[in-house]
């Protein structure tokens, strides 16, 4: 860490090294300022959800916005061995592409282009990795908040994780994530700072160690805090906090407003429901439970099934690192790249594992809404100077079991793409999380209530038009031909 | 994000709003100033690892270095509706406390105390959520990447996560705590000027498809790169791929130097063997293969029992996101606090859950090593003021089966302990991460096979003196007294 206070360190290394690599290639063959398009997508929803929510967008923004090789950072890259002439070329990149991407709070789906970069080849190399570092994670969270929120419905639910979080900005993004994502509020009082999210939270149990005693504690509390939600299993919930928390409140009548307790820990079922015992009996039956612990979309769903008596829920762990799938997959490939003649040539990725064969060419996605219900139908891909809007008819067909398909009539196509970068300047307004996430909430009433639920949804069609898959299966025979043609040199 | 671009954005605002409010509510008490400890423990080992690997004491010294709400905290702070006099109090606030910890890199294991923090009650509590962001996260790496390395032996492993990381932070800190844990290199340039950790990395599938061809981009690299190490497998590894590879490094010979291939999909056992036949028959004998794709020590175990033939090792997502158990459950318990007169005073938490109470006091963690093999019996941890260094004979015993006990005889006790901060000023310097390494490498050789072993280890004894038992078994009598106390007003 003797190292780690540059006054101008950058986000411009915060890459991988192949990519400075590969930039170096191309640039001492001239490949460099080639105009090239990549498109970032995933090829799996996470968690078996039939959705996610894409977020990261701004982090993205502000990150080319910023993209430049400090002096700190060049003279490092000279330490490891690139050339002075290679040097004096970074020195002076930025990016000067153009960017098309969904909007933060927007469903997506798997093997759809989020974001689309239309820019030089170095320049569209070299942000690849941290492109991908934001979104994945971003999303991810967006879509597992969302999860929850499906599960809890109109239930409060708050993001508790910065202690679990994979480290800082996993805390301060990934609450910013699970607001896009449905939730309340956040524990994390610099997210709510940067990001204008609520920030929630009373006392944890070290208060009540510090004064030995409940009584002492609760009573501290309300002392400088009006609003109290008094945390009730330090030592013991039913012999000890809840008897403690409703003498305190009563104590106190008027001069606080009791909100409720909290329960961190024991049999949560049972608990909850003495607690609203307890509290109804004693006149408050408007204090809320609030309840935290290594919650989750399962947990809460059982939990709701034994009848636990939940008003409000923290959630920390298992949402900020989205627990049961850490990861989204997403990845970042080339589609198509500008020729020796100055032409848009399209290209693409084989694989051993078919599902990996990337789709090529510029494309656009839309969002298919049967105009009679206002119901999405699929979306569907088409190569980019198609206007399905234009057509009557839409024959919608399973990229991979070619056979399963349908016609639509009477629908609204929606360009889900929006242009946020044009020569390298942002064009976009950002929108505030709450309207993010207000955007978020709309968009998913657009879906069947079959592709929501939790557990084995309906998969959604992502469709490609016949002139994409025409397209692609051109490129893919290319390729084989060539490589049968190297097989037989 | 309109919001992120303070200019004195600082860390103190990056906890809980819980800590604030317990904070006001002790400083309108006069109870801020009390002297407290609080020790940062985790109760359960990761990955049902025999052991875990401490990191993050950098990053958390700099923290407390720098521990101060700036004028836009402060603001904000007050826009949530804390009053000036508060404010005041918390504008005046650093750190000005002891700090013992483990050293990063040491060994360390279930319910013993990694950081002790010794200071005012108001400043302990402040820092609770940073220091457990940051130790859960990056001991976590450290351990998995151990785990890897336990596997691997001695070939060359290379973190090349970013993409997949949990944000940005995650990324360099976890590339640090992986490099601690026993690795070779990471692909996240940042990572590497930051920290000096060695960066590898050559090139992507995104060459060969702007080239079209692996012939052209092999070529194309090798111009600029003396090292080449060629990426086979973007349209067909045997067919395609590795011929070209063979290709290009015989048409170059000396010019470069052919260090190997890389696979990134496909039959890793199977196309490494045909790789090693083919590479070898070439005359290559020497040129690595280098293998990513979502590996991990379970992949890499089954992969070498199928006789995989792989050199080198990238391990991405797998590794950076801790992916089959993503948080360390690290806590932070006040074990201590000055009472009214002055005195220290031990504190407990109770628990339903019986191995959540706390075991009170300020206390020492002691490896015992014997002097005859060399080799750790245990960890003992003692109150504070106990010497078993002094003692011929030393009784360890169960926490918890306490009928499980052993006599020591001819031991080193070594206090895993160092003091790392006083009055507030960093009284340690920082060793670079190679010496880290090398020392957790040092350390591990303390550990007999039996507890090193990835699958069903053997526990390795954490025993509490006698003395420390006591006290435990005191303060759960004296809290349950309290209860029934209370329960019969």
């Amino acid at each position: 860490m003797q190292n780690t206070n540059y006054a101008d360190d950058s986000l411009a290394l915060h890459t991988d090294l192949y990519q400075i690599n590969m930039v170096e290639a191309y640039w001492a063959d001239g490949m460099h300022e080639r105009k090239a398009v990549f498109e970032l997508f995933f090829r799996k929803l996470p968690f078996g959800n039939g959705y996610a929510i894409f977020a990261g967008l701004e982090r993205v923004l502000e990150y080319l916005r910023n993209f430049k090789f400090s002096e700190s950072d060049l003279a490092y890259l000279k330490e490891v061995g690139y050339k002075e002439d290679f040097l004096d070329y970074l020195k002076s990149i930025k990016f000067t592409g153009a960017v098309h991407s969904v909007v933060e709070g927007e469903l997506v789906f798997q093997n759809e282009p989020l974001i689309r970069i239309e820019s030089t080849l170095a320049e569209a190399q070299l942000i690849e990795t941290a492109l991908l570092n934001i979104v994945n994670y971003q999303t991810l969270i967006a879509t597992k908040a969302s999860r929850i929120k499906q599960i809890v419905k109109d239930d409060r639910v708050m993001e508790f994780g910065t202690r679990r979080a994979q480290e800082m900005d996993a805390a301060i993004w990934g609450s910013r994530a699970a607001f896009i994502g449905g939730l309340e509020a956040t524990s994390n009082v610099r997210a709510g700072k940067l990001f204008g999210i609520p920030v929630a939270g009373t006392h944890a149990h070290s208060m009540v160690q510090a004064y030995k005693d409940e009584y002492e504690a609760f009573h501290a509390y309300a002392k400088r805090h009006r609003k109290c939600v008094f945390l009730v299993d330090t030592y013991d919930t039913l012999k000890s906090g809840l008897p403690i928390a409703i003498q305190v409140a009563k104590e106190l009548g008027d001069q606080i407003d009791f909100q409720g307790i909290r329960l961190d820990s024991g049999d949560i079922a049972f608990l909850s429901k003495e607690a609203r015992k307890m509290l109804d009996e004693a006149g408050f039956p408007d204090a809320e439970i609030v309840v935290s612990n290594d919650l989750d979309e399962y947990t809460i769903l059982n939990l709701k099934a034994q009848g636990a008596q939940v008003d409000s829920w923290g959630i920390g762990t298992k949402l900020i690192t989205a627990y049961d799938q850490p990861a989204l997959g997403a990845v970042y490939k080339i589609v198509a790249i500008e020729n020796e003649e100055g032409q848009m040539e399209d290209t693409i990725k084989i694989s051993g594992n078919a599902e990996k064969v990337t789709t090529p060419g510029l494309k656009k996605v839309y969002r298919i809404i049967d105009r009679e219900n206002g119901k999405s139908e699929g979306d569907y891909i088409t190569m980019v100077d198609e206007d399905p809007e234009s057509e009557e008819r839409l024959k919608m067909f399973h990229p991979v079991h070619t056979f399963v398909s349908k016609f639509v009539t009477n629908f609204d196509a929606v360009n889900i793409h929006t242009q946020v970068v044009k020569d390298g300047e942002i064009t976009y307004e950002y929108p505030s999380v709450q309207e993010i996430q207000d955007y978020s909430k709309k968009s998913l009433d657009l879906l069947w209530d079959e592709y929501k639920r939790s557990l084995n949804p309906e998969e959604y069609p992502v469709d490609l038009s016949q002139k994409c898959w025409d397209n692609k299966m051109r490129n893919i025979q290319e390729v084989r031909d060539s490589i049968q043609s190297f097989s037989k040199r």
